[in-house]
């Protein structure tokens, strides 16, 4: 096993080794039941006192996460599994930097009710006019499909972009932005530049699992900060500063995923101005402001920002084409310049096909009215949910009702486990994402994330229904002295 | 700045920090006249004794890259221009992790007659073969355009990739493929699961400038091992080996970028050998072993792999649709798995349009006539090119004759240097690569590769003969002392 250890991190050892462990049981790269290296050879690969690696073991003990059994070794909590999962072959085979990857663990259970992933129902895409773009290619221009775009981006489309990104309120030019494969890409362009191993960023306490995974695959370690209903708490970050010299802050402000809590605007601008005097770079992702319920949404960060401190992250797969994947990075002056070498490294700039065709979505007028459907078809699948869980969802259990995005945040009795959850609903084929893995570390298994926007109406209300039911039957059926939290 | 330091690696500090100096000197990050940072001050930012910051400049200026003016500080080698150029902040503005961007930078220099970049002329592609799939895809099948697809790669691509793959001789099973955004993100994958900084990785002695880049992107140390007409000398690597452990070895042994040269059956065989002892990956990039000019060449090192240590690329960009953008990775086991978690963090899976437009390409015997084709005309145009420059090429130059591929690596005298060339049939709006840029470090300067690919046969022709008349020319001026190689 590799763990890339940084000596002069603030970030001591014992947290490195332990934090890049529990990635990898969480992840089941590690599988329940097989044993951890003994305390002599972990010392030895990483050339570390015995003593560190003690106390990196007693830390995951100490969080449910090992166990040890005195003259054997230390193994991961659990049962041994026999059946074939995703990683069959012991971690040890091979060594590799990949330690995180709950992202991809979730996305491969996804069943046919799926509530875990926050995707767009096709039938509320613009496929008419996404199809009509890719037959007016063809007729036109059919010669994109043999050349190559620009490493930036097309500049058309660059163009068309700094047009919706101003309608949207973000005003930047075309130069200042960079053509990425979802806004995916633009997290991972901005961990490779400005990240490695001991290096800290900070997230709200819970955040985008991609994100985490992303993060973590550079071996810098994220310091969690938390939210109350005006999103982060800025003072508490402040204070975290005094110890920890962050190189990034990421932020989803607007319908954070997955709480679909909004940041105030006084809290922008603290932000902002927090980041300034650091100095670190503020990371914006936003996914879905367009997708407002009530009143549009503050400012985004980008929009106050005037010193180029703030990456901006535009996707536009969710909202607009999936089957396209293309995303939009704003940034300026030698953090674009970073960033483009970054791109070019990746994969030598994204298909032109894929530009072009979502080209005249961002052009178009008839995207507004197009937005303006979507908003009221996802708003009113969100009063569904929320009928739904009023009228069947046990005692004890609370959630947040977003004003914006595609997600739902539930909170279940503390002793509880969402995991354990997830088993009894996937019998009855339905996915939801439990929110575990939205923590960086030290996770809550008493929540989950659920996603009201792939599912038709009908199915959506009737599988809450169920997912109710199966919800009661658990916490009256979970033996009372509550199992170890661990999934 | 920030250079990312491995302590406990092989290589030594002071090469490890001259090399991320050499990087961002010869990208031009560290601009001509550029003062930098006191030993003193690089000494503290870096954690090192001020002499160990002594002897990397020391070996800075030994290579030509900088000069010491006493009381003043040490400079980047050259005189200041005041001209715009693509990285006219100070480095020292941002800090960040990316060192080396050679490829962008010849990137953004390529004139009208671009004889720097291996693309085939669009007319020589397969466009209607393409334009007809894509017509069909958007009469049968639309949604694609609304749909994520498997992260993996769509299961049918993948099917039609194995069955493409199997008949060039590369027998893999559709589960063993990974689709990538072309060839590029397949080594960049690779690069960010198996290396870190202080980690060592083979290439051929001159290597593809992008793969240099990535490599070089993740901290990881290049060593070079020397060629001869049959390709990288196994018994050199051995030799290496006995003092560094490589975690890769990076190949491309058919038609090798830039020289041409194939590796010998006999090598691919050793070289799998010695991989399998050390033990490490082989990284075997095939970008254009259909286009071979007499003989079809030797099978590729994965097929000859029994142990799953080859992971395989083929970028079908070049050959079939720079627009779809499409590549695919063979790997196995824990390989795969690894690359496949590199994949979602790094953008959540290729877009399923592209994917959806190349598929018919792969399963239509059309393609091998295509491919009949692109062979016949390269051919002539290598034919042309190498004809050219036995009528008019100056005494003294060198080239090797390429059985396959789309470059030829030519040789200039000793003193000569091909920036300088360069920037002569610039101002004729002619392009070439500078041999230089293939270098991981202690280059050449007396190099450079020529494309044939790109331009049409009069074009190529009538711009060959203009480059030996400018070459002429520029080797009759040059100054006879000698100026000191550096661009």
């Amino acid at each position: 096993m590799k763990i890339d250890l940084n000596r002069s991190s603030k970030i001591p050892l014992v947290k490195q080794i332990s934090q890049a462990l529990e990635d990898r049981i969480r992840s089941e790269h590690l599988k329940k039941g097989e044993r951890l290296s003994s305390v002599r050879k972990m010392a030895n690969d990483l050339g570390v006192s015995p003593v560190t690696v003690i106390k990196a073991y007693d830390l995951l003990e100490k969080e449910g996460l090992v166990t040890r059994v005195h003259g054997k070794g230390t193994f991961v909590y659990g049962e041994a599994e026999s059946k074939a999962c995703l990683y069959h072959q012991p971690a040890q085979t091979i060594t590799d930097y990949m330690h995180r990857s709950q992202y991809l663990m979730y996305t491969q259970r996804r069943k046919r009710v799926d509530l875990s992933s926050s995707t767009v129902q096709t039938e509320l895409l613009p496929l008419p006019a996404l199809l009509e773009s890719v037959q007016h290619l063809m007729e036109k221009e059919p010669e994109v499909l043999c050349q190559y775009g620009d490493i930036k981006g097309d500049g058309e489309l660059r163009k068309a972009a700094s047009n919706y990104l101003t309608y949207q309120g973000v005003s930047v030019d075309s130069n200042e932005l960079l053509i990425t494969n979802g806004s995916q890409q633009g997290i991972d362009l901005v961990a490779r530049c400005f990240l490695r191993p001991g290096d800290v960023v900070i997230t709200e306490e819970t955040t985008y699992s991609a994100a985490i995974d992303t993060f973590r695959g550079t071996g810098a370690t994220i310091l969690p900060v938390p939210m109350d209903r005006d999103g982060l708490r800025v003072d508490k970050l402040t204070a975290l500063c005094d110890t920890y010299q962050p190189r990034l802050i990421y932020t989803i402000p607007t319908f954070h995923n997955p709480t679909g809590t909004v940041m105030s605007l006084k809290r922008r601008g603290q932000l902002l101005q927090l980041a300034e005097s650091i100095p670190c770079l503020i990371v914006e992702d936003d996914p879905w402001s367009e997708i407002y319920f009530d009143d549009p949404p503050p400012p985004s960060i980008k929009s106050l920002d005037s010193t180029g401190n703030v990456i901006y992250l535009k996707g536009l797969s969710k909202i607009l084409s999936p089957g396209c994947r293309i995303g939009l990075l704003a940034a300026s002056g030698p953090v674009l310049k970073r960033l483009l070498i970054a791109k070019t490294n990746s994969d030598l700039g994204s298909p032109l096909l894929t530009q072009r065709a979502i080209l005249p979505l961002l052009q178009a007028k008839k995207t507004q009215t197009y937005f303006q459907q979507l908003r009221k078809a996802l708003k009113e699948r969100r009063d569904l949910v929320v009928r739904c869980l009023q009228e069947h969802a046990p005692p004890g259990i609370d959630w947040l009702i977003p004003s914006g995005g595609f997600n739902l945040w539930l909170t279940l009795p503390r002793e509880t486990n969402a995991h354990d959850l997830l088993h009894h609903t996937e019998k009855e084929n339905i996915s939801f994402l439990p929110g575990s893995a939205c923590f960086s570390s030290d996770p809550s298994y008493h929540c989950l994330r659920i996603s009201f926007s792939s599912a038709p109406n009908d199915i959506l209300y009737s599988s809450i229904k169920e997912f109710c039911r199966i919800l009661t039957d658990y916490l009256e059926k979970r033996p009372s002295e509550g199992i170890k939290p661990i999934f």
